[in-house]
């Protein structure tokens, strides 16, 4: 059961401190080049102080750049925890085996020809490292990876610009609570994160690229990295995930630990699947599961690399004190920036209330006459200078009913926030509520580096301020719903030997009786019908059933049963059941003679209602997911399709409900929501009790009703899970 | 008819050259003292090599910074054009006096202490200043306005620091086709635009800020800057517009002329407008109003400085060859990267098509293995090195499937593209395709200054890039359709003399039964009835009605006919016609024994359908504007309605029915949408015909019955327009 395995199971975690923290390095195939990435590897690493012990790897030369080169991963005299591989791939295998042979735990491959190479050469040779690290237990990152930069240590095995020159802090000097770690596949990607960050002053641990994840994969190190508590904030970049199922469980941890993760996904696109693909040798998810699982798990999507520094900042700052609620007070010397701040608040559905009474009387006595202290409080620039920007803001953070504070300035000029930088770093010190900086002019450098040493975070993009405190408004809220609600889910049904039966007796695709039985069995109501196999029983079964009938092969070859003739609906009398009957046997046996034939269900007609699809998958290795939509043709019109993590409860199942568009015309009044929803929260917890056996549910279509009316399933359709998965359960 | 207005009459367009390019100017108020804004307008003023000439005015000073000083404007020599005051407010108008005495055509009034003072006092003085410039005819900017840049003539009557200094290059040293120019009432965010972009070398004409537009208003800059072709692109900050009615004219003016405005207008929460309303002394509009012409112009709305600013360059530098359409090539040497840009595309309605094989074959020549030209085109480093930027950006653009391409590089050291800049330059004039590119890393200033000087854009935030491309493919679209439409719209209808002595024999509530004789007179089909007087005409106009009616009461003093039991539904026979109407005629008598009865209307019910509601206002001075929404309780719980300017056709009227959330909902199979359609058109006729006339119209709800079956109006209220609006028709 993937959604209980957190509690259940402990996970065999790997253990990264060798490739991220060794004492030793060995570069196997360094260069005194500095051309060439080989050499410029060599001249990064030396140029950062880094406290352990570097080795170059060379035949041609007996020293590089000052230090002695070895011909050989053997003749290095020490213990060698890292060996960093920049070579050509045909030796990388072998090299390997001399590594393993001399204790050495863990590789980093920066070179390429591998999988990324689209040969059938290069996906042998990625194939063989898989093979080796399963067989060594090594430590392997990489492929074709541009390596990684942890800045506590001051190492940085990698070639990138981004790291290279000895003028570059790999992070502030001064000491914070929090720190961001990157983990990114692409290597230009992940250091420019750092590159963006770096002027804002952002505390890094780490930025680490994974390249081609042969073996490794960007979930391990996120879980490596939670678990150690080496970083509190993760800002991610994937192409891909490898083994879906790592990605609930450690999103999970994440979210528990209080530790935000803000990502990229690659693949929303057929494009972007199409570039994920090519360049990391595999092809990008569904992105509709990855979007369920991030909002499940408070995971935070970014759309530009500064908007994703930007949030990070939010966290890293206030990340222990988030906002409680959505309410934001708003300082401005600038009316016109505290309407734009104002209205952009708005977009990110935050609130500008009036400030209470007690906080207006403390800001009014500063403020001159054409001053307002509403909210926006204008104060021109005179109470700037009088006033300051700290004291105004922990005059606003007073406000009972204010929960986070937007302070706007202009930064151009760094002498204000200079003269004030005590106050700032007290300010920041004592505030139980966020204090975040917008500045409409262009922030000098100055100010940014008094800002950040402070404890405070200076924000330039508009959007991205009101959205960083959208998003720690959303965050906290979310982790502790879901930390409560943890405790209240029920254990997964054990289902009754009947019902297993059923299953198992059935071929992979289920047919619609079977599939109405299973849910039956399930405590979900169907209109299960009465399945004849001649014509007599079809009479029958018509005179048992209220009129009128719908008539309907059952065959596992036939899913799609009215697209073959397999299907005529509104039979009334015996003489149309026999014709009914008759034509449908006759234009199967004419057009797939070959098909295995069930028998025909005879069915009741279903009353008026308004047509949804509702289907569960659970083929990504994700565990079942739930989807909802509106039927007929307004599904493939307006792909107006909501997802969700199955087991979902009844608040859940609401904000599904209404996050499909044409929810606006849903309402109580028309239809029967309250047993939509126990329909849906059911058949989710079925999902989850089967996610072992079934594959694949498609209720295509159900049929909501007024009021007190119920819900009922038009069409049903289940695929079983094939051996494999069957197997492990 | 606002609509028509264009064609039609000639406005009286203000001469702005005496304030924006004057030979001469005097500042009255001026000061050596640089600590003060008087003494900072002077340095400011003198710094850049203005080649007017400039008097400072002074009581206490002989001399300023240089230049003589005069004890008035009336010593002054020679002719004056224009006078910068900064005096205290109460000094204006005299000081006004005496300019308008001495022959000085302009004012610009920096001064404060008017009507954004929130004082009697303050009111008084501003409309004191609108009175003397109506009668005087002087052009007068201001109060409380920060100042304008002229960057051709080199003149900054202005206090703002981010003109402060000889240092900074007002525009760009380079020739520009395409000039952009800010107008803005806040002098901070004015000048923000100008900070933002001067990094990004964008060539400004002018920044221009209005403060309170006691006078002269940002529309009409606007209007004058655009007949006289002083700037291409325009970047605006509304707070607020003044005058309503030249919005929509403006805009047409703009468009037609294919000079694009980035817009931010502030009051679209309520705590922006009222940071608007104190701010600028005038409450901001509804901003729905604003949304719908924006659209219908091509107005731009921007969320951030910095992404107007880029938008603003994508514009400068392509706005002559505008994309044709959505399709977008993508180069990258970055796999992650390219994934992300063709995912950010995709967030913006882009495709990312797979490159016509024309095109493959001549990139596949330069790709190594593990690169790929299908689209994102993965080159890898090396490709960069040997092909370049310029050459793989122009082989992208020769394919036929292409017309965009987005080049992605990382810009944060210059000197590949100081290597190309030749070519890059060459690839700029050539191109009939806008060629964008995106660093992912900080773009280093030299960077910029390439790129901008070989005629290219350089974006740095992904969405922004991706955005731009977006609104320039829409804005040639919107343009061409406009222009090619604008045509073909028919006259206003003339109106009957039986409508019009309907509608003005009307009180200035016009009730339902008078509602729907107007709609009919004017060609839309309404449920009309039968308006009673007793019980008599009740139980006759029963009987000529297909049972069951409806009775209600009809007043003008009553337009909530429900709320005050005047409405009673499903009556049927003799009996319960003869008791409904007692009934509601002795609540009216007792409740509102004085409302002005006009008897009770009997109506047949209508067939059931889905409820919508259909609006019009025609109130705030923008011409009429239709709004569509579903109704019942939907409608409260949802806001979802949407808005379109008067009159609209068919296919406008689909699109507003596609931008409401529930349209997923709304198909040709339910519902007879062509009738639908044609009534919403014929009532958006009906409105523009008469606006001088009718001020709100409310068909809440009207049925829309299955196919073929058409609408139906269930109730109608309209409001007539007031005595002014009335005697201007």
């Amino acid at each position: 059961m993937v959604w209980a395995s957190v509690e259940g199971k402990s996970h065999c975690m790997i253990d990264l401190s060798s490739l991220l923290s060794p004492k030793s390095l060995a570069v196997i195939g360094a260069s005194p080049d500095e051309g060439s990435l080989r050499g410029r590897i060599m001249r990064v690493l030396l140029c950062h102080d880094f406290k352990g012990k570097i080795y170059p790897v060379s035949r041609s030369n007996k020293e590089i750049m000052g230090k002695k080169a070895y011909a050989s991963i053997r003749d290095i005299p020490g213990p060698v925890d890292l060996a960093v591989l920049i070579i050509p791939a045909e030796y990388v295998l072998n090299t390997l085996k001399e590594c393993s042979d001399s204790n050495v735990k863990a590789a980093l491959i920066l070179s390429s020809g591998f999988a990324e190479d689209s040969t059938e050469e290069g996906d042998n040779l990625q194939k063989q490292l898989s093979d080796f690290a399963a067989s060594t237990g090594m430590i392997i990152s990489g492929p074709n990876s541009e390596g990684f930069a942890n800045t506590a240590a001051k190492l940085c095995p990698t070639f990138s610009p981004t790291v290279d020159g000895d003028d570059i802090e790999l992070t502030p000097i001064w000491n914070h609570k929090r720190r961001v770690a990157v983990i990114a596949q692409s290597g230009g990607m992940g250091f420019a994160f750092f590159d963006r960050a770096r002027p804002k002053y952002l505390p890094f641990s780490h930025v680490i690229t994974t390249g081609n994840e042969a073996c490794l994969e960007s979930l391990d190190i996120l879980e490596y990295l939670i678990n150690q508590d080496e970083a509190d904030v993760f800002l991610m970049f994937m192409e891909d995930v490898k083994t879906p199922s790592k990605l609930i469980r450690v999103a999970e941890k994440a979210l528990i630990a209080g530790k935000p993760i803000i990502v990229t996904k690659i693949g929303q696109s057929d494009a972007g699947t199409r570039a994920a693909a090519s360049h990391t040798a595999s092809l990008a998810g569904s992105y509709a599961a990855y979007r369920t699982i991030f909002e499940r798990y408070g995971i935070i999507e970014g759309a530009d690399i500064e908007e994703m520094v930007d949030i990070a900042a939010g966290f890293v700052y206030f990340g222990d004190r988030l906002p409680v609620g959505r309410r934001v007070g708003i300082f401005t010397a600038s009316g016109g920036g505290g309407g734009w701040m104002a209205d952009s608040c708005a977009a990110n559905q935050l609130q500008v209330p009036i400030l209470d009474p007690k906080a207006r009387q403390k800001i009014d006595k500063y403020l001159p006459t054409y001053g307002t202290s509403q909210n926006p409080v204008d104060g021109t620039a005179g109470i700037v200078r009088e006033v300051g920007y700290a004291n105004i803001s922990r005059m606003i953070a007073s406000a009972d009913n204010i929960d986070t504070v937007v302070t706007i300035a202009s930064t151009r000029v760094p002498h204000k926030l200079a003269e004030e930088q005590k106050l700032l770093s007290e300010l920041s010190k004592k505030t139980v509520k966020p204090i975040m900086l917008w500045s409409y002019t262009i922030p000098h450098s100055d100010s940014a580096r008094i800002l950040a040493s402070s404890g405070l975070p200076l924000f330039s993009d508009i959007r991205n301020c009101t959205r960083t405190i959208a998003v720690m408004c959303d965050y906290r809220a979310l982790r502790e719903s879901y930390i409560s609600q943890k405790n209240s889910l029920g254990a997964p049904t054990i289902f009754s030997s009947e019902l297993l039966d059923t299953i198992e007796s059935s071929p992979m695709t289920i047919t619609e009786h079977r599939s109405m039985q299973i849910l039956k069995l399930s405590g979900i109501e169907s209109n299960q019908g009465i399945l004849a196999q001649n014509i007599d029983e079809a009479l029958e079964a018509a005179a048992q059933i209220c009129e009128p009938v719908a008539l309907k092969i059952q065959s596992p070859d036939l899913p799609h049963k009215s697209s073959v003739g397999g299907v005529i609906l509104n039979v009334k009398g015996s003489k149309e059941t026999c014709d009914a009957y008759t034509k449908i046997r006759s234009t199967i046996d004419q057009t797939h003679p070959n098909a295995r034939i069930e028998g025909i269900l005879v069915q009741a007609m279903s009353e008026p209602g308004l047509e949804m699809i509702v289907g569960i998958t659970n083929k990504d290795g994700f565990g079942p997911i739930i989807m909802l939509g509106f039927g007929g043709i307004t599904v493939e019109e307006n792909r107006d399709v909501a997802f969700g993590i199955a087991p979902i409860d009844t608040e859940q199942c609401q904000s599904l409900i209404k996050s499909l568009r044409g929810s606006v015309l849903l309402n109580d009044v028309n239809y029967d929501l309250s047993s939509l929803k126990n329909f849906i929260v059911s058949l989710s917890n079925f999902a989850v009790s089967a996610s072992d056996y079934i594959q694949e549910i498609d209720l295509n279509p159900i049929l909501v009703h007024p009021p007190g009316q119920g819900v009922s399933v038009v069409d049903a359709l289940m695929i079983r899970t094939d051996g494999a998965l069957k197997t492990k359960a």
